[in-house]
């Protein structure tokens, strides 16, 4: 491949995901293999503002790919929405001789990157990095599959005590926009019932699925509850109210937080980030800018960052009727 | 719904893969669901010539959503491919009052469903349940995704001894006929190299390989092998191969074996299981026959089981780039 | 061995551990490999009180020793408390011709056997099952080593979303009279500072530690905290606090809860449980009774059942000092 | 404390084990938090002759407690075993200003480290990091612990497809020497034999255990192998020898290999590493030489060398009866 392009910068940015690591990774041996050069660029937006560089080649990236977190750390960057920040990031790119840029992150970043690229016209390319999966554009971001089986590994662990003691637990998962992991990490660990931002499950039939659940014999229950679910209350108000109305409960609360986004990729995200750190070095090779890399139908795909930032994705409500037969 | 289908009866054959289970609940909780009755036949198609057979409901599969292997036990059967076989089979399936039958297994246990099914018009319906994603008409079998995460636990654990003492480890895993394992796990673990049946990568390339990695400043190797794979050789003579004409390597050798087949399911394949199972259910309630449920395109689909046995899956080429990048 | 006891009865009690399956397994085949028999007694002394009893053979207890929870499940039984409850627990065992009980729990299981034994004249042996290692007489209780290694896989996870945000977190863990687990996790995680029921570091100290922490370089933190411990605050106030006084800090608040009591037992937590269902039902076959069995330096031992409630465990003050060190 | 030692090496050596990380942290921030200076040396005692030197200060070590393999890489030396060898690795630690040696490592390490501290009068003090667990002077090695927890992991996913399919499998563990791994984990993973370095069970009897299993009605078996076992037939030739003789037995083989020696410590390992590392630098500050530390009733204790060297460990025997009772 003969291209202009002689140097790209990977950061990440946002909220860590399992993968990242092997997203670098992936970009940072892309770039080797072209023979072009690789800068990492610390924490962020916030590093290509000072300019936080470090030249990488394939050896800097050894025996990172089973990592969770990010080598090249992340951060959140206010000074970077403004055009002085904007400005310094670009003095310092051109500084670096920097030519292209893989930003891996999610749809804040993505916003970060669309508008940077269209200010200095700078080709850009992005990789969806974040346990959410709530990106347009890709069926799995990275960290997404990870996060799930960290959920239900920590679920199957709770119904064990949930079971010797006949127990209702409260399980709060991360997703303040999105139930996806919700979604799935409860039909995977078998919630009784799942409660997700999307969908509007009322509290009434909440007690109703539990009195059910009870009714049929079985002896403990798990509800999955999203951060951002729409019943609108905490995960402690909700378990008040279940022991009000539901006595016959003993409830408990869980609050799984940050390690969801932390651990070893599974096979599956390193795979992923592997597949589309090669994608987004070789789509800015042939001088494609202005794109996030995401997995449709299975293969690797190209969708403009504009669409990833403004779309919106949805759950499968084919999986809200699975979860609902499941718990019969 | 209403449909002549009263009863099912379902069934786990061949080898064994995580998520059988998951699949068997799915199943039982889906004719619950919809109030038709469902029989557990154990060991195969020999428990249904030997009608050992159990009934099951909604409570029968609590808590084996995170369980390995299948309840139901699996086994295989060369009285089914008898005449005298099929006979007895479906008189105990007449007797029990079976109307149809849900077959989890691979493409072996689908080709004695549809001659089943061919020879006394009876409804199957079969669910893709092999670590080996080695069958046509699905994106991912039941296990496969299981079964990756498995390897690469091993092989982390492996590279962390490889790294110190500055090893090359070759490492066999299943895969007798399809690379799908060893590809995706090759890759995911950062392997230097990947054989698979489907590719002859030869052994001068892989000599050349393992030199190249050696001057690039690799300082342990990690080379994934298919039981199948093209050269031909098993691991312990590619070991003495190596060992001849790349003295300066210290090699060892590991054979991951039938812990591959065994474990918790991942969240992906209680998922998958969950979705399967509705499907097949309620495809036999809708009158379908014959066909295997599986995902395409990240949708649950019918394959006509007859395609299912014939076609033949591919490896995705892309995937061998991805891996030749990788080992820059 | 000839002895009076032709029947043992096993039940767990107060909060699960992991190992207690372990130990149920051990305690029905050792009953088996001497020719006595065997009866489970479900949800502790609430089933003792209801009869809620079942023969168990070698055969019950297959394929649990990896399993978390109880199977005999666990409750607390204020009707045992009362005379009423005891006489009717005895009537049960009489009429069920049970000779001698095996309790697995915590010292106030332990209360109640003694408090039983004594009325009745009734053989009674105790085996210790509680995660937080607070019960004198032994090195290890059952369930403590497992959860050992949950808390570390857990914080393993966070310290990775903290070291790419250069985050401080606070960890608050299971522990309310006692700060082993706290101490041990802490240290194997690697946690910067430690807070335990025992030892009253003050507010003033932690945030010295904290500010000298960050000031040798450390770009993450995490401070492990044992629920009951001497500061008195909650965790979350304990954030308002740290963040309050060092505004420099990013805190997060995680708090493991109840997956800590579940999960497949460690080697180690199944091994003890083997052996001390041994001792147990032997001891009691010997004649002895009110006793608890141990393990006291790596032997099995016995210390009656009146120290084992009245004594009190002390955190090994050598842990306190390693923990300094590591931080530095 | 005030020590004429300024300058501690540090190196690791033989066969790797998990938590030698965990104990290369533990000395070098022990030298620190006593102000004096840590060098890491790189393969072991062939590091020592070729100088392969490098200064480590507290932050060297940030993020390593819970990696497997020994950043400072692990190699057997011949040369170390030559009067010049031993030489040049006296003058390059007198040229690097180092005062006295900490080696983590097996038998053969500490021989070496006797005898070079006898040579120059060199101050040495070891840590014992096998997993094999064969030292005599400590109940538990580093790395022990967690090799027991993988090997369990390892059968219990056997043991999901054993079941599955009534199979028998003989499973090989590391120990040529010792049989620790093979009988704790053995009775860790339900194993109904166990055979090992220490005991000939002879094949007789095997047999007889193997038919007594299948007549309790167990449907499958799991045989635990140490590598150096009395028998002194592979495990390979074993299998042919049982299929021979129990032909109803489908028989399996396993053999689990090196990724027993890698994978994250297990919290036991850390914690163990942790203390350790304190008190080898801190015996060594105080004037001691030539002993290693160890765990001894729970303690940290000290053991000389030369015991450590030519005792031997002895299996419990206690342990051998449990294994016999739990496989009723």
């Amino acid at each position: 491949m003969t291209s202009k392009i002689k140097k790209i910068g990977v950061l990440t940015s946002g909220g860590d995901a399992p993968g990242m690591n092997a997203a670098i990774r992936s970009v940072v041996r892309t770039c080797a293999y072209h023979k072009i050069e690789c800068v990492g660029i610390y924490r962020g937006y916030q590093g290509m503002i000072e300019g936080d560089f470090k030249e990488m080649g394939p050896r800097s990236v050894n025996n990172i790919i089973n990592k969770g977190g990010t080598i090249l750390k992340s951060a959140r960057s206010s000074e970077f929405r403004t055009d002085e920040g904007q400005q310094k990031a670009y003095d310092n790119l051109v500084a670096g001789g920097i030519d292209a840029l893989v930003v891996i992150g999610g749809d804040g970043s993505f916003s970060g990157a669309q508008f940077f690229s269209n200010s200095f016209n700078f080709p850009v390319m992005g990789i969806p990095g974040t346990i959410d999966n709530d990106i347009f554009g890709t069926s799995h971001t990275l960290g997404f599959d990870t996060a799930l089986n960290t959920v239900i590994d920590c679920i199957d662990k709770i119904r064990d005590t949930a079971s010797s003691h006949n127990r209702l637990f409260l399980v709060e998962v991360m997703g303040r926009d999105a139930g996806h992991i919700a979604l799935n990490a409860g039909i995977g660990a078998g919630a009784e019932e799942i409660l997700i931002p999307e969908e509007d499950l009322g509290l009434k039939r909440l007690l109703e699925s539990l009195e059910k659940s009870k009714a049929s014999g079985k002896s403990s229950s798990i509800v999955v509850i999203a951060e951002g679910d729409k019943i609108g209350k905490t995960v402690f108000e909700l378990k008040d109210y279940i022991e009000e109305n539901l006595p016959e409960y003993d409830t408990r609360v869980s609050v799984l937080g940050h390690m969801q986004r932390g651990g070893s990729p599974s096979c599956y995200d390193r795979v992923l980030a592997s597949r589309l750190g090669v994608k987004a070095v070789e789509s800015l090779l042939e001088g494609k800018s202005n794109f996030m890399v995401g997995m449709i139908n299975d293969k690797v795909a190209l969708t403009p960052l504009i669409q990833a930032i403004k779309g919106h994705t949805q759950i499968d409500r084919e999986l809200l009727r699975v979860s609902d037969i499941m718990s019969t």
